[in-house]
């Protein structure tokens, strides 16, 4: 950490600064420059917080230099964390795909759509049964009925299952269907969930808020490792901006941002980022030319008749079509799929 | 809803349109303009969703007429909702303070500050047992012992107590204490919680999140009020935008806009979107001077070694001397304080 | 200018840094810290840049410690600017108000417009005649022939004239008719315009743009001052977000945040910050309370015929109301108007 | 356009609304819903603006359904535009490439610069003369002799050049030697700019603007196009939003958003948006992937010494390995390049 005293700040007020460098078991190493003197400080401990420091008279501004997230770093873990699930490998060097309708409705629209999307390439479905919906007056999910549902897809492809979970009192009954639990946007910062799933043993995929910048999604990822969950997998799926042509805005530099800062992999959600079907297929592209490790792409049987996210669902031979060309450009960029 | 064919729809695709309209229970409206054939559906229910005819064949876009919230809305009940919380009356054309401690730390300084900012014009106090952190290894509250606290500076002062709620586990125990039930910013659109704590009986203070639109924020009062919780305070403390100079934007004309849109009373905390003691002021007294019912003020006794969020933590002197001239502002304004 | 280097950096690139700093004429502090060590630079010209260090081997991050902009600031000039045009005196502790017709349209709107606002009590006439429009095809402006009504308006009224300067090829015109000019959101960052506007003589009243960061728009004024014109005045007139429940965001927070950072007055536009007369009354009142000097404020006889930005402009009588309210929350905050 | 009634409006309201509509040459269609009356409204001609109706009692909200622009958009031109350039065609269904330096330093540099583009496979130069910087004291590019410099590298090499444009004083200098006029992100808006190049008869480089919606920038191309300029070529460059973590946050979606709505070529500019060199090879493959007809990429032989935007350039060799990749996804969805 930093601290730049004020231009014309007096010594009493540099010397009650150190002080307190000091008394918090610190050193202060102090550098007197031409406009403002500069004071550093040097400890080994991650205990200082720049609050301690911002309201000291003659203090003008204060720096922090080391990550507050230090789990989730790459500096501290260099080697990149591969998440096995059934088949899938992500962050092995692999293109995975997770696929999958945005709500179980009923046997026959799951177990059809497993069959479809492993068919075409997909090695993990995915299906809400839980379902964080903006207007009380939406359909909610079928709930646990959807959890049995998508465990019968599981029998009947072998596909590895995640669904997403909204609330503590759910995860010991989601846990005994799912294969990997998913935080959704609206709870990345819901640290009393992110605790508690992080107990389970089991991985867990977390979607980046939509004001989340990369450094929370990073934090709330920290949670979790410290929680004790290594398998941890990071979800770009659009943050909220002005532009209202789509329904988010797909910040694919997160990609490279994210794999550059983290060891974890790093899955691109195209489907809700778009918010239509029109454009899936070019963020789908564009998240494997970016470096992601996956991809979750909504797919639905009859998308025209779906109980939500129907706008933004392909169909079996939308998907099918769009797989052949993810794997050209998975190849061109050296990944398997 | 309106539905806009794209120009050179053929016939078929407007009567599929249509059908479809007829079959959900509603009235097709044609109206085949010089580019456009638009198609209003008139209908007494709420259950046509956008998604039924986006994905048509021929259709260009799909226009909401109807605002997504009902019960919230002003339009169907015109009438200023009232909070009565102890003496203070949100929504009653007063304006209403609270004040208190980012974190509850321990029995002094809460009941101190309870003292001090009553006696300068508060007449709620806040105060957090269970803090959202964004780092894990941040000061989580006292919890418990946190609550208890709270209902001690209660009985000293006669100041009802507001407090935030995490997660529904925590829901019964912060019952038992405080007098009203905060939702934060990051739990905004965590709707299993807004649905537990909507039928708990007790009013329920929710602030907009920081991706949140404002009609995000009257969605999310909607699950309260449809829950069976008529006593809702909205809170506005900014969002996130790309300006860095402050913690968040404060959405000042959210406001006037929220108190013309809906009946609940809206109160601004200034702390929380100025991030810094020197810009409190200012946003505090903009505040009242948009119109708004209430102000939620961030005190401790020494915000230099306040646990959280010290940075933005007013003295007792400071929040003395702003509330002299908060009352001369709400004078101006015709507000009683 | 502080350079931190990367965790494991090697000596070897750490002496690279270090003569990199003394070839260029300045002085290396080196803090070897626990786990960065971190190179303060000492320096008494401006000359350094970021990029100079950002991509050398080793280097993790740059942080710069001084404001790049110095003449703007108020480290480099404490005390107020005041910027007086006619009666008015903007950074003088007083409350002054610019109000007018978006577009200047004929001989008798602005005239009639002129002599009510001065009525009111407006200190400045404001009216567009060269207009930035985001259409081809909306009205661009009387052009010079706007100018000559102004100054008519002028005549009749003794009040001072602001109007915008769009191109170079227009400042000499402008010059003769206005008082002071005015540059848009949209050229906030035309730095050619900036520089050659500089050079007149005339005060400059700046707005900032809608994606401008504060710290963006005091780079602009320091064009300003740079070019020789030090009667600049900073206009707050709403930022581009997400929420589209007005046509922008006004950021209030910006008004104490510019005092504090610059001895600039600054004015608040609620106009078109708001979008919409219904919120245009808040919106001033808010500015006057968070501290500005000044209001820029749209005001027409028949706004529903008015040529441009109608739906923001308030009729003669609705700003004598507004004018009112101003005053007594102005003298509530202790500002003469 | 279509109006919609506040619940609750009077007869007489609506009357005036629909008065108003026929006194404009226009026709009315009163729908009479069950909770709002509609009223659509049927003209030929694009004269009339939404502020006309917005302040009328009784109107809740009034909704256009046409696009404002007209000459950019797809359904009025539905054929793809393709703007030669040398030997480069975009819109051809072709990936070109633009590359070479932020600003043109001296003879060495640009010469230099342009052959190893060319060898790697770059088919149009770019350069800066004119620079617009935040700063004031920061380089403002060579001006002429900048010009001059790109002149002879295209003698060298045959390559067409592109050249940002900052005033009008400037237009007539820079035709005698760019062969194509760019417009940068910050004058996107200036209106007077765009009017005049667009008289030239060369084609135009336009670049999204930091704040610009997609369709704010479709709406400055219908300026182009309406002065007379057939040949304009839309950039995306990155927005600006809450992520601070790259400058600025590339908006991949606007690919296929823009490829929609519009028949002009499209072209993605990975080095400003990123910000950083790490950066670049993902958003140039992203945008490949995305559907862009071309990238626009900055190129130096030695950025560590670069006077602007040194930390986002690439290096010969960097430009010569990105090309191999870039040729393999082209191929990979369908492009030659």
């Amino acid at each position: 950490m930093i601290i730049v005293m004020r231009k014309g700040a007096i010594n009493g007020e540099l010397d009650r600064v150190v002080s307190l460098i000091e008394d918090l078991g610190a050193e202060a190493n102090v550098d007197y420059g031409v406009e403002h003197t500069i004071v550093g400080i040097r400890s080994g401990k991650h205990n200082l917080r720049p609050e301690q420091f911002k309201f000291l008279p003659g203090v003008e501004d204060v720096i922090r230099i080391l990550k507050p997230y230090k789990l989730a770093s790459r500096t501290f873990h260099p080697r990149d964390t591969v998440v096995q699930l059934g088949m899938a490998e992500f962050g092995n060097g692999r293109l995975e795909i997770i696929a999958g309708p945005c709500s179980v409705e009923n046997r026959e629209q799951i177990v059809e759509t497993a069959k479809s999307v492993k068919k075409s390439g997909a090695g993990v479905l995915r299906g809400g049964a839980f379902k964080p919906r903006s207007s009380p007056y939406s359909f909610q999910g079928l709930g646990k009925e959807g959890l049995e549902l998508l465990a019968e897809a599981r029998e009947e492809t072998g596909l590895p299952v995640v669904t997403e979970v909204l609330s503590i009192a759910n995860i010991e009954l989601i846990a005994e269907y799912a294969d990997m639990f998913q935080i959704g946007a609206r709870n990345m910062q819901n640290y009393d969930l992110l605790k508690e799933v992080s107990g389970v043993g089991k991985p867990v995929f977390i979607k980046r808020g939509m004001a989340a910048k990369i450094e929370d999604l990073l934090m709330s990822a920290e949670y979790l490792l410290d929680g004790g969950c290594e398998q941890v997998i990071l979800c770009e799926r659009g943050i909220r901006t002005f532009e209202d042509a789509t329904r988010n805005t797909l910040d694919i530099t997160a990609v490279p941002v994210l794999k550059k800062l983290s060891h974890l992999p790093v899955v691109v959600d195209p489907s809700h980022a778009a918010g239509h079907t029109d454009y899936v297929k070019s963020l789908a592209l564009a998240g494997i030319a970016a470096g992601a490790d996956g991809l979750m792409i909504e797919v639905h049987p009859t998308p025209e008749s779906a109980m939500s996210d129907g706008q933004q669902s392909l169909t079996f031979d939308q998907f099918e079509n769009l797989m052949k060309i993810c794997r050209s450009v998975a190849d061109a960029v050296g990944k398997d799929m």
